[in-house]
Order: C-alpha cells, then structure tokens, then sequence
C-alpha cells in the first residue's frame, strides 16, 4: 500500500514559455539535433509550423522540467522527449526514449501529461508526470 | 485495485493563454452564447470585466482540453463549461453541463480543477481532470 | 480506503505569471517582508537576480492559489511560502511555515509540487497541492 502510494498522483510538474520568435525552427541543423521525423513531419503539416515547433519545444523543456531530472546542458536529448499528437483527438501525447525514458523509470514515472498552447507570439507548456 | 488507480491520479491535464484584448467581451452575442448567467454576473462585478472574461474564456478553453475531447468546433458548447467562484474561498470551481458532462463521465473523470491568472494584458489558465 | 483516496491525488491547482519588470525585486523592505534568507541568497546568486526573484514571487502566489485558502490580504505571509532549490536536481521545491502549514494541514495536503518559468520579460508558475 505503501508502494501503491508512491505510485499513483503527481511525481513532478513542469512549466515552460518561450517567444515564438526565439526557437529556430527555420534551422534544419537544430530540428534534426532536437525533433524525431515524425514530430517534424507533424508540425510542418500544421497552419503555423513555427508556433507547433515551439509549442512542442517548450513541451520538451516542461516534460525534462517534470521528471526532475538532473542536468539538462549538453547530455540532455530533447530527441528522446517525443511529443506525438493523439490521431483520434488530436491531443499531444509524450513518448520518451532513451536517457529521458530511464530518468522516467528511475523515478517510478508511468506516464506524462502533457497541454500545449500558443498565442501570436508565444508558447507555454504544462506537463505533470505521474 | 486496478479500477481504484484509474480513478485516483491525473487523467488530463490543459493550458491556455489569450490576450485579453482578443477576447470579445463587450461582444454581446459572444458572451450570451458562451458564458452562463452566473458567470456574466460574476465577470460583470470585478475590478476589470473584461480581464475576468478573458480569464474565465481561457479557463473554459483549459479545462476542455483538460477532458482531451475530440473536436472542438461548432459543437464544443463552452457555455457546458462553467467556472465559478467558491463563496467562500474565492478559488475559481468548475462545473460541467451537458455534452461536456458526457465527456467527462465517459472519460471517468470525477472533477476538474481550475486556476485563473490575468496581467495587464495576458489570461492563462490551467486545468487538470481528475 | 476512502480517507486514503482523499489523500492522493491532487487537492488543488495555482497558475501564476507577472512581468518580471512588475517585481519590486530592488526593494529591500519587499524582499526582506516575502522572502526567506537562502531565498534572497540563491536568488543573488543566480545570473539574472530579479528574473529568479520574480519567479519565486509569482510561484508563492501560486502555491497559495493551491491551498485554496481564503484571504490573500495583509494576512497572507509570502514569506511562510518558501521556494528553496534541491541542492542535486536544482529543481525548485516548496516549503511551507506559519500560517501556510496549517492551511496546508488543514486542508491534508502533503506535498506541494512547483515548476518555475521565465522568459526575458514574463515569469509563470504553477503549483499543485497534493
């Protein structure tokens, strides 16, 4: 029961913002180091490319935030942080890899959730790992 | 067991953000059609109306989210969606109507938690169903 | 089972955000009335001290909007909500004093999540009261 406890109800939350205008996402070097193909294939198809890539990389940023993990400068794989969108009700679902997926299990992590919004010019997410 | 962890924890999770310029509050065809008596009343009684409005638009927009619902065109009533305030706490309480009501029960979500924040010229919101 | 179904899962939600310029963060007599001394330590020692002070400050505010109390008037002490930052993760962590506590007791919330946000101009919070 002890056990059930730790397993169920919030382990970390996340909050990111970003200006739109900051994330370059007309960079092909930073979407390819950063985004899987089907995150970019997703987000190109999107009436704002530039407001989906920077909602999602904002997700990221609240995702890694959530998990509460430890250093996120250059060993931290955004990449390995994929935030899909549901097929059937279109909202966005987190799948982690790698490092990001073991930091998750490390923690008794079972699953992330994830909201995204963007104005004209800027992103926010919220993410809460359960 | 596993019936009672489905039931407990986080089910969604929505965030949302507006100007408070772009939100049509002195729009009264937008506020009849949207907002529920009690909440124009309650929006009409604060320091700054249309910053309330703002709020409460972004807090519906929130919380539909929150339900991870499928479409949200013209059949998304956010007038189903209505957000009070506690008499005695003044925190913002959700209470859901008709279509989004369904949703929600179908969804198995018992409640849905809401926070409100404005500035001068931004209204965020967060929700989580429960 | 009921009482611990009350105990997990969450109790409330805060969202939070200010425009970092909005902070009195150069006022001594504000920061030493809201804000504990490794509060004022960490965030004097952080690259941008008054983007840090007002993440803090609009992360007190929505861990007060998580505990769903009533007045937030002269009563409500922000310093008896403290945001330290855990010495491993660096992830921001919440403690409660004073008047804080016993509302947080009051109400049986255990824990208190927070993640912290700032852009070059805005700085947002949110809060979950568990």
């Amino acid at each position: 029961s002890e056990i059930f406890a730790q397993n169920v109800g919030a382990v970390g939350v996340g909050v990111d913002q970003e200006l739109i205008s900051s994330v370059p996402s007309s960079n092909p070097t930073f979407l390819a180091r950063n985004f899987t193909e089907s995150e970019i294939a997703y987000c190109r198809s999107q009436p704002s490319p530039e407001s989906s890539f920077a909602a999602r990389w904002v997700g990221k940023e609240a995702v890694f935030k959530s998990l509460g993990v430890t250093s996120k400068g250059a060993g931290a794989a955004m990449k390995d942080i994929e935030i899909l969108s549901d097929k059937e009700s279109g909202k966005p679902v987190v799948v982690l890899h790698g490092a990001a997926q073991e930091a998750a299990q490390s923690k008794g992590v079972k699953n992330v959730l994830i909201s995204l919004s963007h104005s004209e010019t800027v992103a926010i997410a919220f993410a809460q790992a359960l």
